[in-house]
């Protein structure tokens, strides 16, 4: 459904201009410049020629047949141009203007009749309010966008709701020096949805990673669905923003969907997506996926030829969950034979800064024989008096038939050590400035191990409830306006769902509230039950342990003189000492379901805030 | 005293060679590469001539003034260089030659010849096992190092224990095109020392921020002392590894120094040192150290011209303790007459991606004016549709007047929009590739206001304590060889400090126990009291609120069957209930006195971890 968008052979620029700062004219110049091998049509009434290339009135004045067109008009103007794109049999459009939905009313009411016209011909809408798309292919060479950066061809494919941030991503890519296959931003994505883009780059063959970022799920279910399918394929790496109020705040302003951070990461775990924290992590974890193979544990063979650095990394991978297993006798031997004498034979190997090509390349050859090693770790300065050239081929060697990941912290300058880079590029090894990038992408690529690898549970489904009971409860409750239900509405409820609770009676009164103990049998509790008092022990509506029937009746007369209220009722239950409090919860989310909560309950929730949400339901190994 | 080592006008190096591939002959080639205006003295018996410069068989032979010597030369020949230098009156010399005290015993012998040649003679020694130093002023272009980087002159100055990680903090200043001023890494640090150079920064007038790695502190009292007196005059941003216990052992295994992780981190906070989690955060930082004030409270306001970078450095900002408040009749007003239509007026005020200077630069002046606005925070992508150089020259006219620190998320190809970065460069603003980086530099500035500006507190002493009698238990437990004090000795010192505790008795066996408690009054608790027993309530040992004479026995005959220990006694205490379970702990560490431990105590220790150190004594407001 996405080829004639990803893959165009002829594009036509509805829009396009020749004033140097007009988005109509920055795409027209990007196609050119990154070489489209196809025709490129401007559409422009006004204007013979733009940027060298004719102009055509309409774009049914263009002869041959056009894949894709851009639209850069005002947002009157788009409905129209939508259906003329229907007529001419175009069948993807991308809509860069802005001024849509993200405008209010009136915008969202274009958008809408966008849509409209757009299904009457079959026409596929990427946008509005979007940068566009890009395919490095070589064939393709396909920038059908307002950035900037003129990607090289590789294997990451990205897919970003927002274009700055989209933008910011592939710009790092660039400057790593590292290859990338589509990118799509795709605004306010009244038509294709970030789900489908999804997909299709879970089809494409040349695409081995997929880095995605969103700031709210317009369609959750949708979302899971596909994220789920597409994850068995390949990795996606993912980034959330919004995870404060402010944060959520200033996200959720823009299209109204399901905010970021806690339920998109929930999302994100359940659909096995690797979530992050930080965009820039998140990039150096991609570059290595695009080329390592995911390891098949958590342990660890490190090779230094610097001190500090490698205790930086030791820290952050043991933190990120990662072992650093002894060496075998078998390997401690071997490296006795082929080290240097002051190195230190150990994990991690210090093959110290004078080591050369062999020395390196007998510490990789002896981390790839161990069994009790996953995956590998390299320090590697550029010692100036080291041959570094040779030491970087020789790990390339090694690197480009490795069955175990690789990532080296490689601590040069660019600028000079020209060569030795090449030579890692070339072994397809990733590198990184900092210890503790590198560190963590390993772990990414150990934690997405975890991740696929993790038996994920059944789920239980209970018979024995009676949910009709339950319902009708919530009904009244809803009926009357109630928003904290009574004790003895709580208690019904987890009768009805068969969880079993100590014995307990409603009391009118002090007097009631006696009768009830003796009918229990001590000792008891006692809580204040009325509408008004939810939080019961801050307002001294609780007392636990009583044991004769004196200590109920002056807890219950004590408790009627502190809680003023119409309505005070007396809950009194057998008291079981010894228990967890626990807080139990769920909450629905638009589109999603609901959210269940579990963790420390009574008067410590508010201290550790010792919670964990999942997303309903809930397996038996998640539980 | 280190004036001849960092502004050395004549250098001489002792071992220099010929061989391309030796530390010899790299630190000719640096010093000639950097420039160095004075003399350069290769010190070779074996040859006449290195890289040009002339060799002389020994310092003997060289006619003029030698202000630093380098030493290369095998381990065993060095304490007798050092002893010729002291002779030739050299007064400052860099041992860069390995294998000392980090080679185990012998090393160490040599190491100590090495200091008593050197005070012998007023010689001071950086090293040995170490790079040495750089000085990038330009009339002194020192590069006294083995190092690739060749750094522009600026305001950083670095000190690094670990070389390996010096190299990778200045390489990345370099690669951030940033410049710095002193570098400084001393390897085994015999003589000179790490607390030595901070102060030697600190007094220097165009250091501006002073960056931090450490691994161990040989000498904690010494370093607390300087860092406090170097604190208050400049920004120390510090990193310290070694926090995970394979980090640590491998810190360690180097100079048997206390080691990083905790306790350096509690030292930083306690002398006013900015600590930092990751080199590459601490380096972002110091670049905005290094040109902005620090602000004057955590009040921000952000301008962008673009959506998703805005949310996640709002998140950052808003997890690092930051505000941004709405602003204020006025601020709006003026936005409204300034800003396009589509702009959105609030904080975030987003100038939309269509902004130009003028839009740019009115937003910049609007937030220099709000009374509630401390610091501010750009996101600038340069929009290929928009005057990019224009916008960046605003900000630069307000960035070089501003009291208000500025940092900027530039997303951009710096390798084409030339013209604007250096315009950004010109006017001293800081810019960052990824949000979260830019926001984290803000964070970090404004962690560092909190830091000078907090009050520290003050520090109780208490007089009626009886620590004679302290001494006295510990003595005699010391003397038994007893590991864990029995409860009767805890409770005499609980009593010596004058803490007030519930009454107690020790009792020989249930009977005793029985008596105990009709004495103290019920309810009682009872504790198992062996030494052997130290998690009670882990084997049964712990019976709380024992209401009469029966409970009190049957409770100590079954501890007394469930612990089988010869010396069991019974300790009983009057029960209360309702406090809460406390840790309190002391911990001595070497060279730096005793660690304070509170937290939460009793069976929750393990579960929450809810537990702070800090460095005594410690302050009212610490505590």
């Amino acid at each position: 459904m996405l080829e004639k968008l990803f893959n165009p052979k002829s594009v036509a620029i509805i829009g396009a201009s020749a004033k140097e700062l007009s988005i109509g004219n920055v795409i027209t110049k990007n196609l050119l410049h990154y070489k489209f091998p196809g025709p490129i049509y401007p559409i422009n009434p006004k204007t013979d020629e733009i940027r060298g290339l004719k102009a055509y009135p309409t774009i049914f004045d263009v002869a041959g047949d056009i894949d894709l067109a851009h639209i850069v008009i005002p947002p009157p103007f788009v409905p129209e141009a939508i259906e003329d794109c229907g007529k001419r049999g175009i069948k993807a459009v991308i809509i860069n203007t802005a001024g849509f939905k993200e405008m209010g009313d009136e915008g969202e009411a274009l958008e809408k009749q966008i849509v409209q016209n757009a299904k009457k011909y079959g026409v596929r809408v990427f946008g509005p309010n979007c940068q566009g798309i890009i395919n490095t292919d070589p064939e393709i060479k396909a920038y059908c966008d307002f950035t900037f950066t003129y990607p090289k061809p590789g294997h990451i494919s990205i897919v970003a709701q927002s274009g700055g941030v989209g933008a910011i991503i592939m710009q790092n890519f660039f400057d790593l020096d590292v290859g990338m296959r589509f990118y799509a931003s795709n605004g306010n994505a009244c038509d294709i949805s970030i789900p489908e883009i999804m997909e299709y780059y879970g089809n494409d063959e040349k695409t081995r990673v997929i880095v995605l970022y969103v700031e709210t799920l317009p369609n959750p279910e949708e979302f899971m669905e596909v994220a789920a399918k597409v994850a068995t394929k390949k990795p996606i790496l993912a980034m959330s923003a919004g995870t404060t109020e402010e944060g959520a705040k200033a996200a959720t302003s823009h299209t109204g969907g399901l905010a970021g951070g806690i339920v998109t990461d929930l999302i994100f775990k359940k659909t096995g997506i690797l979530a992050f924290k930080s965009a820039e992590e998140m990039c150096q974890a991609a570059v290595s996926f695009a080329t390592q193979p995911v390891p098949k544990g958590n342990r660890v063979g490190m090779i230094t030829n610097t001190g500090g650095p490698a205790i930086i990394a030791t820290d952050e991978l043991v933190k990120g969950g990662l072992k650093m297993p002894p060496l075998s006798g078998k390997a401690i031997d071997t490296l006795k034979q082929t080290m240097l004498p002051a190195a230190s034979i150990n994990n991690p190997i210090d093959v110290v800064a004078t080591a050369g090509p062999s020395h390196f390349r007998s510490a990789v050859d002896v981390l790839m024989d161990e069994d009790q090693v996953d995956s590998i770790y390299i320090v590697f300065v550029t010692a100036p008096f080291s041959d570094c050239e040779g030491i970087a081929k020789e790990l390339a060697i090694v690197g480009r038939q490795s069955k175990k990941p690789i990532v080296c912290n490689y601590i040069t300058d660019k600028t000079q050590w020209t060569g030795t880079t090449r030579a890692l590029q070339e072994g397809g090894i990733p590198f990184y400035d900092f210890p503790e990038t590198a560190a963590k992408a390993l772990v990414a690529l150990t934690r997405y191990h975890d991740l696929q690898t993790g038996n994920t549970g059944t789920i239980k489904t209970f018979k024995d409830v009676n949910t009709d009971t339950v319902k009708e409860i919530i009904r009244k409750a809803k009926e009357s306006s109630k928003e904290i239900l009574p004790a003895a509405s709580v208690y019904e409820i987890l009768s009805a769902y068969n969880i079993p609770v100590a014995q307990w009676r409603i009391a009118a009164d002090a007097g009631d509230a006696v009768n009830a103990a003796e009918e229990l049998g001590y000792p008891v509790v006692i809580k204040a039950d009325a509408e008004s008092v939810v939080h019961k022990s801050d307002v001294g509506g609780v007392a636990v342990n009583l044991k004769d029937r004196n200590a109920v009746k002056s807890t219950a007369e004590e408790i009627t003189k502190k809680i003023k209220a119409d309505d005070l009722k007396f809950f009194v239950q057998k008291f079981m000492p010894g228990g967890k409090e626990l807080i139990i919860g769920a909450k629905a989310e638009k589109g999603l379901g609901h959210l269940a909560m579990f963790g420390i309950g009574g008067i410590f929730v508010e201290v550790f805030k010792d919670v964990v949400f999942n997303i309903a339901p809930v397996t038996n190994l998640e539980a």
